[in-house]
């Protein structure tokens, strides 16, 4: 019997890239995604598609009950996502607080529920927007949360793993590690704030580190925009 | 400005009692429950109405998307809830897989966005069900994680607490203290199997520990089953 894993699934590059490593390493994968009223949900539907085309064993959509959407461009559709600000030093607007702690905690309950203990998801602290809780020390942390607050961790199991494989990876070397696993790019959706046919703005954080990976790697995005 | 605080509130005996130790030490206090499909949900009432009378700012209900119901007696309605067995080794049939860190984590996202640093929780390491998320050093591994993954603790702002000041107290001292702070014990809510009007079982062992507490403070339980 494989070991089972759940990989938070947001339907972007990175977690879908992570989905196609878990699978890799031999992983039955319970692909994990959050309806948490973010702007973009083409996600979610890219997220299932993803999940299917690669092999998931099961995908779930959690809902998330967030306690100030208003707080975050990326939750909040009055709010403009900031365009062409990579490379700010502070923590930018479409921070939702305590996101990954959240989208973590679900997971582990998951993740303890199938009798899982590895939990990949795809944090990357170099080509990033500067979330703080995408840095190693806090997944390391999040770690020892999880083994000390459940049944698994007490009676003396095989401990839990927070798996970010892309953690010190560039984003043009997380698009060559895509394309030899053979990732559907087509499926994937990274923009913050995409159109309502799911077609992305080009401009926002997270469409800039897409695109700035393609080039680097010397692939071709099927998604990016025809200039 | 008083400093706000998060107090997880459930409407049982421990949790109210945190609420109004807050209160007591000057904090403007935002009481967060859960519906998370428990089939104790008297105590969502119960939580509603002890924050209205011991002078919560704000009361939240949120709604928690369990992936495993079926997994625990306190969200599977068809399992039966242990009776009698207080002082089994092992972890009860009540647990809810990462509850706690499920719990901790949306108190953090609203103490993040409402700039608390203050979160309670009633969990208590003596008089308890034995559940491994009530224990010392997963509340200070959750502070850990608390600090490293929000904007709050990257900008050097006042670090998290997670503050559970019921943690070393006995039961009958959590009632002692609850008396003197006021309490209206005959508003809140204990027990994990209840009638549909709310009448405790009198026998899971949240009622036995409950009675107990009473027994040995020698005061007088307004929710006590008359014998």
């Amino acid at each position: 019997m494989s070991p089972s894993a759940v990989v938070l699934l947001s339907g972007g590059l990175d977690s879908a890239t992570c989905l196609l490593i878990a699978r890799e390493q031999g992983s039955d994968v319970y692909a994990l995604s959050f309806d948490y009223g973010q702007r973009h949900r083409i996600e979610l539907e890219r997220a299932a598609a993803l999940a299917r085309r690669h092999g998931a064993r099961q995908h779930r959509i959690a809902k998330l009950d967030l306690p100030s959407p208003e707080s975050s461009a990326l939750t909040d559709a009055s709010r403009p996502v900031p365009r062409h600000s990579l490379g700010a030093t502070a923590i930018p607007a479409t921070y939702v607080g305590a996101r990954n702690t959240l989208f973590l905690s679900h997971a582990l309950a998951w993740a303890e529920a199938l009798g899982a203990s590895d939990i990949f998801i795809g944090a990357n602290a170099l080509d990033y927007s500067g979330y703080p809780d995408c840095r190693p020390e806090f997944l390391a942390a999040f770690e020892r949360v999880a083994d000390l607050g459940t049944r698994a961790g007490v009676e003396g199991k095989r401990p839990f793993r927070v798996r970010a494989p892309l953690l010190s990876m560039t984003k043009a070397a997380i698009v060559r590690e895509a394309t030899r696993l053979g990732l559907a790019f087509e499926l994937t959706s990274s923009c913050y704030d995409p159109s309502p046919a799911g077609a992305p703005c080009g401009a926002c954080d997270s469409c800039l580190l897409r695109a700035k990976g393609f080039r680097e790697a010397g692939v071709t995005d099927p998604l990016a925009i025809q200039e």
